[in-house]
């Protein structure tokens, strides 16, 4: 085995083309075995292997700077600079981590979970060279999905003024995660259709250049005649009329051509963009066959091609599906609203029945909530399917088109909490923080699948402004489904359990096992607590806190979201506004750090969200005397 | 006076194009008078004169609809609708918005004081209006700064991907608030530099539309020669590949034009891009000769173009800027970052001396943020300047890329609490809470002009990751400065007056304001509050907060920004986190909803930020008795 000789870039470049093509097909089969027990995100990263290597042949890390926008395919780069090792433990809890992390390597210069952030790094980057004086190399490699979010274009816009001398690969593979959507899309889709133009293009090309210089008044027209004609030999005029230098399209797994393209490329002044077609999934047909479904996932039968899938309640992105297209049937106003995660979010079902009704902006989290805003002052009621972690893009939108103008705005937010192995970028923690700032805004999380379904009842029917309901990335609970969704009043906490002298409220159905699971181990001393359902995070319960405070309760409050700011924090305020300051409120949620990859049970034990913590923190606090303070 | 006549545009509809050319002339004056003694965003109306005669000359408003970018264009609209004799008011307390505002009118029907939503927004009612089956027209209006906000180019690519009948009637006038930059403004430079060749490109044009249709193998040969000669005639290939049926550049101040090229526009089945050229500040010389200075601001003397200067101390921009310079003498890691407002952020100075060292990307929040953290990364200190309420558009930036990756930005924020006139779009009031929920964020509030000079010297000192200090858009207190900037221990409170029983922990020069007035106010009634500067918002100074617990004091916090949240639920989770019950804490801040704009000390009187209601709150909290809990 090639690879077992390579354990850094340097060991890569003692190697022959030909080897390297090996390397390649040994590298493909590593990352088919590995992730069939790990899990992880398998067709980007086999996609990318011809590109990697040429970039750590060619380049010479950690001197010259790789960013990998979103860093999910950052796997070969991991095996090239030394982690080949780690691969058992590839998202693991304390094992390699998913994405780029510069606490693994010097080879991990900049990390990502989140799209679209590689070319403002590289801007960065290369600004602060040229202050430094420095002459390194700095290439960003984008994928043509994650190139639409905003900040991305933003970014084009000051690199191609700005002309500084950095590296743009464009890693097209024809979608994002979802099939790609967006006029950029289909500007490069005609690019490539045009590749068999090459030829043709090189002789007029070479004929250009024979052209003479035209001076005086002629000039000018001459010009514009070479632009119009150069419109003719170049793809890539829309990246050209950004500043930036086109080379492509190149075939992305094909290493001479790699090789030779980025060779021209070096010699620019001045930001370059290379146009790489690549395949998702290359190598491993199941992948190449259905790349959105092996885009990421868990472990895998490398002969079948079959998840090996946990058997269980429904996911809650599931009821969440169900629910939306059940109230979709009897609601014309209804519209999905995803910045290109049909797949993750549970619209695919819903995209089926309602095409016309469903609608994905691509990578743009922003522009989808102004979006549903504008749906929503003309009557619609559109519903912001999005993860936690990607909805903070949206936050200035959230404030001054949604909750400002105070539309009826549904938010379905996925990936609430922990989210396991995906790790810090994509924890959904802050959420609560954030939302429950902003006026207008009323928040929900249930307890159960069940209650999803009557949550997405409630937001349908709701009319006086903006509401979100949370919910985790994970099975149900198991209930049993009721027969038909009713609304739940606005506000409205549940007692699930009755108790005396001290009241958890936890919200969410992780939080809700917790409490039930300290309320097991206080059961032999003689303690039980009352357990509340907090399913409104925004408005509260003021009824039942209020009824808290004269029964003479010491609260305990459960979330799994940060602590600063969080629904524990909600509490808090409700009391001191009120003046009411005999009710102890002990917060219980995440500490003031980002937790990195794992289980979400083993972030709950590193946190501290166990029942056993529950019981200690429960004991801190005795029992008040019942007393109207 | 025609003016005079009219109260809607049905009325306009009545005149003749010299009359409607008279009408416009009518309004500049209208204009100049009435903002001479309101203030308001003078150039970037008269710019829109011609224009928003023409939309509403030519459509039917309010069933075809208007957005207006940013909404502070939108007088020339307001006039035309129905509310030239509100001007009087304009942008004062319960008066005339200076933005476009739905409860003022019909024909408003879309809010917005951040640029780069209008294209999103008409995205959504035209998604709205085809489910629907309606027919009206909808029409965007976006400058060519606000273009380039990531958001705006998001929905650029979902509107030509999606093909649905809109306009976009892109404003041209060289420059957003300030002097325009990146490559789509050379774009379209580029264009307008073209205007002469227009003729001979309409004769091509013409010749173009007489090739027959070639078929079998030669077709997709021609059809690629007649897009090549396309790019010669059309000037606005970079929209059509995005697809966008480009118009123009036409003179948005020819009526003529306006009309025709509209008209045509018309007929265009799927979106269209008008690209209108004006001039910012036409008609008033003062204000065509140096548009960014009128771009906004108070009032003036017509005849010699001069804003009447309120006299009094640096304002905090001012101080920030000049402690800027003297911290970038000594260090050269630092550079500043602003998106699209050196003006207004005060880098006017800094840039002049430090060119290089001065990043201006735009408009673009998150670009900006994210090349802050990799400038960082490189060694650099780079300092974000950015006012509260546009940080927000970089919130996930802020989360995933500084503060995750733990890099040293520094932030600094102006306009933090209450703006005045500018309203609810623009009240700094979030920053405290969104910003204390993330981990590794360090967040500072001056008491004072010279106690920020120090904070910029801490902020620039500290090398442990993210550090912001916000200041509010007013003029400082007057206080000498010191001779020497010396660092300020992180997370140190100071006592700026002793007292007993109560403590008032206030954040910023207004509440350090408030607090002392309520002591004047209790000082009859033997009442001595403490008064405390609490300038870390985080971390607080906990011991401090133990001394203050332990001596048996109870406390009310006092911030300029929304109670949920922020400082004070800060202090009254610390106390919660550590088992401690016994001391009463009260948060005073800005209550749960939008605050419309007025004088700072108006909004101040509304929300009850007032030494009266602080007076009322701390009576209410009888002092606790000197006790260990």
């Amino acid at each position: 085995m090639l690879l077992n000789q390579i354990d850094s870039p340097a060991d890569l470049k003692k190697l022959s083309i030909f080897q390297l093509e090996t390397l390649a097909e040994e590298i493909r089969g590593f990352l088919i075995e590995k992730l069939s027990k790990t899990g992880g995100h398998l067709a980007p990263n086999l996609g990318v292997v011809e590109l990697t290597i040429a970039l750590h042949y060619l380049f010479d890390s950690p001197n010259d700077k790789f960013i990998f926008d979103v860093g999910h395919q950052s796997y070969v780069h991991k095996i090239l600079t030394g982690r080949k090792d780690r691969f058992d433990t590839l998202r693991k809890y304390k094992g390699l981590c998913g994405f780029v992390k510069m606490s693994e390597s010097e080879h991990d210069v900049w990390e990502a979970g989140h799209s679209s952030t590689s070319l403002s790094a590289a801007m960065g980057m290369a600004i602060a060279r040229d202050l430094k004086g420095e002459q390194n190399k700095i290439v960003a490699v984008i994928g043509d999905g994650a190139l639409t979010g905003g900040m991305a274009l933003e970014a084009m816009n000051h690199i191609g003024h700005e002309r500084k001398n950095l590296m743009v690969v464009l890693n097209d593979n024809e979608m994002s995660i979802a099939p790609n959507v967006g006029a950029l899309h289909n500007y490069l889709s005609k690019i490539r259709t045009d590749k068999h133009y090459a030829k043709a293009k090189e002789e007029v090309e070479h004929l250009l250049k024979k052209i003479p210089a035209i001076g005086g008044t002629l000039a000018k027209t001459a010009e514009r005649l070479k632009d119009s004609l150069k419109y003719l030999v170049v793809s890539g005029v829309w990246f050209e009329e950004l500043g930036f230098k086109y080379f492509g399209p190149v075939d992305g797994h094909n290493l001479p051509q790699l090789f030779e393209t980025f060779k021209q490329a070096e010699k620019v002044n001045g930001p370059v963009l290379i146009h790489v077609i690549t395949v998702k999934g290359k190598g491993y047909s199941p992948a190449e066959e259905d790349s959105h479904t092996w885009h990421g996932g868990g472990p895998y039968k490398i002969e079948s091609g079959q998840f090996i899938k946990a058997v269980g309640p429904p996911m809650y992105t599931e009821v969440f599906s169900n629910s939306l297209i059940e109230l979709a049937e009897q609601d014309e106003r209804i519209v999905a609203v995803t910045p290109a995660m049909p797949g993750g979010s549970g619209l695919l079902k819903f995209a089926e029945l309602y095409p016309d009704r469903m609608i994905d902006v691509g990578i743009a989290e922003q522009h989808a909530a102004t979006l549903c805003a504008a749906l929503a002052l003309e009557g619609m009621k559109p519903v912001y399917a999005v993860y936690s972690t990607f909805m903070q893009r949206a936050y200035d939108q959230i404030v001054h088109d949604i909750c400002r103008q105070n539309t009826n705005v549904i938010f379905a937010i996925d990936r609430a909490g922990f989210v396991g192995a995906d790790g810090e970028t994509h924890q959904g923690v802050y959420d609560i923080a954030f939302m429950r700032s902003i006026p207008n805004m009323v928040m929900m999380m249930p307890k159960d699948e069940n209650e999803l379904r009557h949550m997405m009842k409630t937001a349908v029917d709701y009319n006086e402004g903006p509401i979100a309901v949370r919910y985790p990335r994970m099975n149900g609970v198991g209930v049993k489904m009721d027969e038909e969704a009713k609304p739940i009043p606005i506000g409205s906490w549940e007692t699930v359990r009755d108790g005396e002298g001290f009241a958890i409220l936890a919200a969410g159905p992780q939080m809700l096992e917790l409490a039930f699971g300290a309320a097991e181990l206080l059961k032999s001393e003689g303690i039980q607590p009352r357990i509340v359902n907090a399913r409104f995070l925004k408005p509260l319960d003021e009824q039942m806190l209020m009824n808290l405070y004269e029964d003479g309760y010491n609260i305990l409050t459960l979330e799994e979201g940060t602590v600063k700011g969080g629904f524990g924090g909600a509490v808090l305020e409700f009391y001191a506004e009120r003046d009411i300051y005999g009710v102890r409120v002990k917060p219980v949620g995440i500490p003031d750090y980002f937790v990195e990859h794992g289980s979400p049970k083993e972030q709950r034990q590193e946190v501290g969200l166990t029942p056993e913590r529950v019981v200690t923190e429960l004991k801190t606090m005795l029992p008040r005397k019942r007393q109207r303070a």
